[in-house]
Parts: structure tokens; sequence; C-alpha cells
């Protein structure tokens, strides 16, 4: 596998090139990047289809179940859309050359802290190829050089798209040459993998058992979440007309994604109130419901084994468990949670804000649905992903995931030697910002 | 090694615990732990001394550098300094709880995002016992959990402080049991290490072969640079008299830091009249000169291999290359350089910002010495470390690389399914902070 090896660390080191060049390159000139993937979609949109009619009808023969053939199409519609998000991110605030902290060392030394981009991001992921042109775009917007890799199901789909990309940034400006690069089989994802001084950052986009493959894979910093395993606890406080409709809004409103609900957890001094009556609201919504030994006395479910409690079902399947403390909810949801997004229903202030201290998770809510932790709906304006990382970035993504920062120091020939040992300068270390 | 296995999960358990319960602990607790910390030290003094002399006759007799010995050596006035820094940490600002945004999702839907301690903190390090008791507090302050591994060489010393400590805090608060441990053993980092879902980060601090394997031995994200190969650019438009004032700090003030410069890039068109000059001050500091062929014609050196380029000596050694242009330097750094800290001498703040941008360095400078990275010189209060990541946190690091974010959205029974299809409630999206 010498010749793949190779043929990735090429990449890579084009990737890196990209990366230094592009650190340089100006918002206004990235906008027009933006601008001209928009028209150069518009251009090439029979191709497009064309290329993905071949997938589709591969697809089809087969046998890939439909939900996957439905994200596969890349119509008319989405190219629309694909169109639509690209005019807005252009709208969106450079996220580069923020300036995040300035203080003054000294007179005349001046220490700023400012966003810059990170890098070469590699991206993975299945289906869907708009996920090819939003992340291409975002990665451009914030000037990083991006590996992208796409499933096999996609491949003249993401092909096309890539080299329609890849032209259009290209005719902006030449800085761009190797910005963004696709890879097509998995050997090569392997190589690109190794190569942790190349690459920066890994953003797979799929299934669970893709991310926690890529992260089981690399040494590279991975910005992804491998599950979704969200409770709502109410408590003996909450207000149950509003616990009613936010439970059910948790579990039944879209099931299959990663914010929706997969354990309740109910106070044992509501549980035989709010127990039949939230029940007979799931049966008709036709959820399957799991519960522990006490609510199985108010409530007619399958008994929830141990392995249950740390299931994303992603269906209309839920877990419910009767507690005696916001304590023991607090445990439950730490333990046997994915720190990915937790609530309470409670009207007391005082136990809410030590839910949200306690509860380790990337969101946590107080009297609402789960179901509302994402970057649209969080006013991030463009969603790079949702993250249950402890480091860099956590919870919905926006651009500032795509960025670091370093820092500046303007001097007027300072040298050390003058703050350090007898008759020392001192420093002033005036915060500005 | 099953027994060791089970005993670092143990460990490891006991801290992801810990940390559970310190999100709750407020900041006014977390100072009182850090004075009782101080007090302790003073109260212990002797027994810490006599401990220290113990490991300081070990070192002796296994005839350990100087070098190291000094830096075992944990004295009076060593435990005094300790007790100051304990007494200035308690005067920073709390780092957990900061607004760092606040939008109004629609009314009565309020979202936050909010900083948060990280979690469990593995920290790696060498020798020096004053890390120990420093990097302890940077924990507590920062509402961690840690896990310590002091080297063997000071095991009586560390065990000593570690137990002062534990004791100190729990005196305080029993939410911070478990909030400092001690592991002893190789045997029980290689363990630990595996334990990534445990551990939210490990932070080594010592040689760069240490860091080095520490990074190719985890998936944890690991927080630290590896080496420190730092340049000067001497540009065509530098004023000549601050070049040599600058470049002679940045190699000989203290040659044996990451921050000292390694190689000297310098333009070709001032090469004739400048490195003379520096080559005589450099010869009066007995520094050891290798250049390119180019540099050897004005000036005496060894010839510099490719291999030189990329050696982070820590002595009074250096390269010299000569340049033909700015972007001829910025190439040479971003390949060969660590990405730590690099300078440009001009009176040109044109080819400044061009440097600045395009050096993809954790600090960039402008006339001025590479000798000012670090987190005391920038003002940050206190050091974690120096990070060349290029994410979660890059360059000197502060009290911020410890702690994370999670976002907090406080509704009013608010759910997803009003804010979708027909009649959909629309988002207000009104930034607050």
């Amino acid at each position: 596998m010498e010749s793949v090896e190779n043929s990735v660390i090429t990449t890579a080191l084009r990737a890196r090139e990209a990366a230094f060049r592009m650190q340089g390159i100006p918002h206004k000139i990235r906008n027009e990047a933006l601008l001209a993937i928009a028209r150069a979609l518009e251009t090439a949109k029979d191709k497009i289809i064309a290329a993905n009619q071949l997938d589709l009808e591969g697809a089809q023969e087969s046998k890939l179940p439909p939900s996957m053939i439905k994200r596969l199409r890349y119509d008319d519609q989405k190219i629309e859309e694909s169109i639509n998000s690209l005019n807005s991110l252009v709208n969106l605030e450079d996220p580069v050359g923020k300036t995040l902290m300035m203080t003054e060392l000294d007179e005349g030394l001046l220490l700023e802290k400012v966003t810059c981009p990170i890098g070469v991001i590699c991206v993975i992921f299945e289906s869907r190829p708009d996920a090819l042109v939003q992340i291409s775009s975002l990665c451009i917007k914030s000037s990083n050089a991006v590996i992208l890799k796409g499933g096999l199901e996609a491949r003249h789909t993401n092909e096309i798209l890539a080299e329609v990309i890849d032209r259009a940034v290209l005719s902006v400006d030449e800085r761009f040459n190797g910005a963004v690069q696709l890879l097509s089989t998995r050997e090569e994802i392997k190589e690109l993998l190794k190569l942790d001084n190349l690459i920066d950052l890994v953003i797979p986009r799929g299934s669970n058992e893709l991310v926690r493959f890529i992260k089981e894979s690399t040494r590279i910093p991975v910005l992804g979440h491998a599950a979704g395993v969200c409770h709502t606890y109410v408590d003996d406080d909450a207000d149950l007309e509003m616990a009613l409709k936010v439970c059910y809004d948790a579990k039944v409103q879209y099931p299959a994604v990663c914010n929706a609900m997969e354990t309740l957890l109910v106070h044992e001094k509501i549980a035989p109130t709010f127990l039949p009556k939230i029940a007979s609201l799931y049966a008709k919504a036709g959820v399957r419901l799991k519960g522990d030994e006490r609510t199985r006395r108010f409530i007619e479910a399958e008994i929830a084994t141990e392995k249950d409690w740390s299931i994303e079902y992603n269906d209309l399947i839920l877990n419910i468990k009767t507690v005696s403390s916001l304590e023991e909810a607090i445990d439950h949801i730490n333990r046997y949670g994915s720190h990915h997004t937790d609530a309470i229903i409670t009207r007391s202030r005082e136990k809410a804000e030590r839910f949200m201290d306690l509860v380790d998770s990337s969101s946590v809510m107080w009297n609402c649905s789960t179901r509302f932790a994402d970057g649209y709906r969080y006013g991030l304006g463009a969603e790079v992903g949702i993250s249950t990382n402890k480091t860099h970035a956590r919870g919905p993504v926006g651009l500032e995931g795509l960025v670091i920062y370093k820092y500046r120091l303007i001097g007027s020939g300072q040298v050390v030697a003058d703050y350090v040992g007898k008759n020392a300068k001192k420093f002033i270390h005036r915060r500005l910002v």
C-alpha cells in the first residue's frame, strides 16, 4: 500500500501549503469565492443531477435502504438550498481576525489575541452530498483547507461537486489551490488519519458508528458526538401541564435525531399522577415504553434493563425511571447519559440552577424541550456539527469551532533582559480589550 | 497487570465523581481551599523539607545531573514561593461561570454560553515538586479534579505534598474528596492514558521527550508543546541597531528555554553589514554558529545541515540562514519551525502584518524578542503551560485553558413543534451579550 500512503501524504502536504497561503486571504475574497461556488452550482446543475442519477441508480441496484437513498438524492431543490446557504454564509461576520483580548504589556509593547484559521480540516461524511457543499463552504469562509471523504454510494455526485467547487474558488484567487480536495477510498482515509503532523482536526458527519470508529482510529483531534442519550427530569415542583407538553415534544416531534429524549426521569412524588397521563399521550403516538420497577407500578411498560439506560434509540422507544430526588436524577444522567443535552422541568429556580450546574452536558435546559439543541435554533448562523468534547468546542458548533487564535506581540525593540534582575523594568499589564 | 489496571480505573472513577461534585462548588469555597493549602504548607514545612531531603539524598546516590537535583530541591524559600503563588491565585477572577454569550431565542427562551470546568485533568511532571503544588491549585481554582504523576526521584516529596493538599481541601469542603490524587508508577500512567472515557485532558510538564511520548501514547487531548524551534527574521527594512539588540536577547538572555531563538533568518540585502556585527556580539557570548552557504560568505560558521534547521538546541548554538525575501523567511519558518514563537524585525508595517498573518505559530512578534512568550510576561496571571496545539488552547495558557463551556437554555415550556411547519413561530435570535 506504499502508493496509497504516498498519494495521501501528497494530498495532505498540498492542503498544508494551501492552509499556509489561505491565512493571508482577506474576508472579501473568501466571500467572493463562496459566491463563485453558488454561481458554479447553478451553471453545473444539469451535470450534477446527472451524476447524482448514476449514484441513485447504483444505490437502487445495491438495494440500499430507502432512508439512505433519500439522503443521497441531490436534486434541483436541494441544489437551490445549497445556493441559498452559500448566500447567507456570505453575510455572516468574518470568524478570522477577531480580537479576543488586547493588553499593553509595557509602553510600546502591545499584545493581541486574535482568532485565526486552524489549518487543515479533514471531513468524513456519509451519503448526503449537500454536506460536501456545506462543509467546504464553511472551511473557505474560515480560511481553512479541507480534505473531504464521502461515501462510496455518492461518489459520482461528490466528484463533480468537488471539481465544481475547486474550479470556482481557483477562478477567484489562485491561493485557493489545494483548498478543497476529495479522497475516495477507505484506504486513503486510513492513511490520512495517521498524519497527525499534517491534519489539525477531523470532523466526522454521519452515524454514531462512523464517529466512534474515527475517534478510535486517530490521534488527531476529532470534533463530533458519538451518541445522543438525552434526558428530561420532571421534578416534584414541576408544572405538570408544561411537563406533559415538553416531554411529548422531546420524544415524539422528531425521534430520529440526536437531541431527542431517550430517558424520562420522574420524581416519585408526582409519578402516580404524571406517569399515567404522559403514558396515555405516548400511547397515542405509538411510543414503546420501558420502565424500571417503580415506574411499572403506575403504568404498563416493558422492564428496562441496565443496558437500556445507555441506548440511543433514535426511535419511538423511551426509557422511564422513577427517582427519589434531584440528586438521583443528576447522578443517573451523569452516569448513563452521553453528555449531550439534558433538561429539567421545575418551578424551583434553585433546583434548576443546581441541575444546570451539576449535569455535565454540553446543553443543559430548564423548562423546554431537548430538541432545541442545534446550531440553527441557537442562532449560530451556520452549523459545523454538535460536539460532546470537553475541549475546544462543545455543543452545537458554529464557525467559531473552525478557528483558533494566535498571540501577536508588537514592540519597538524590547528585550527580556531589561525586565529581569536589578533595576528591572516593570510590566504594566494594562488590559485594553 | 490486572490489579494495576483496576486500581487505576478506581482512581479515575473517583476523580470523575469528584469532578461531577466540584461543578457545584462556588468560587468562595475554592478560594478557601487554596488558602487552606497555603496554611497547611506552612504547618507541614518541616515534614516536607525532611521528605525532600530523602529525595535529594537518593538523587545524589543515583548520581542524577546537578541541574536535575537543583530542580528537585524544595526548601524553605521554594515553599514560601508556593505559598505566595497560592495567595495571588486567590485574587484572580473566577474562570468558571463567565458568560461568553447570551441570546434571546424567543420571548421567554434565553440561551447562555457559560464557562465551566473541563472535568478530570491528568498532569504528568518531572522533578520539580513546586509544579505539583502549582498545578493542583490551578485545578482547584478552576473546579477540576486532578490526577498527578511525578517523577520517581521526587516521590517522598510528592507523596507528602499530595497528602497535605488533599487534607487541606477536604477540611474546607468534603466535596473535594478525590479532587487531588497521586499516582506513583509508570505502569499506572500507561493504564491511565488508555482511559479516554474518564480523563478529559492530559498536561505533561517536563522535557520535550516526555511531551512527545505522552502525545504518542494516548487519544486523550494533550495540552503541551513538544518543541520550541523559534526564529527571528531580520528584514531588509529593519532598524539594524534594534535587530542586534533583539537577536542578542532572543539567543543569549536564557538559551535553555523553549522561547529562545534557534534560527536567525537574515535578508540578503543587509546580510553583508548585519551578519559580521551580530556574529561578533555572539562570539563574545560564546555562541556557536551554524550557517548556510550564503551566510558563510560573510561570517565564519560551521555548515548547517538540513537536519539542523529543525533542532531545538536549548543552548548557545544558533543556525543562521540568508534569505532572498520575506516569503522565503515565512516558508522556512512554517516548514522547519515548531509553530511556537517567531519574530520579524522590520520598519515596514505592511511586511510585519504579512509575516504575522502568514506565520502559523502560537505567538508571532514584531520588533521584540521571542523570549517574551510566556504566561507571566503576557499577564495571564497564572501559567498552565505553553501549547502548540491548533485546537482548544494555544500559546501561553492561563486558567482559561482549564475551562470549557456549556450552553444553558432557560425556557417557560417551549417546544420545538411550535417552531416548525405551518404557522411556525419565528425565532428572534436577539444577541444580548
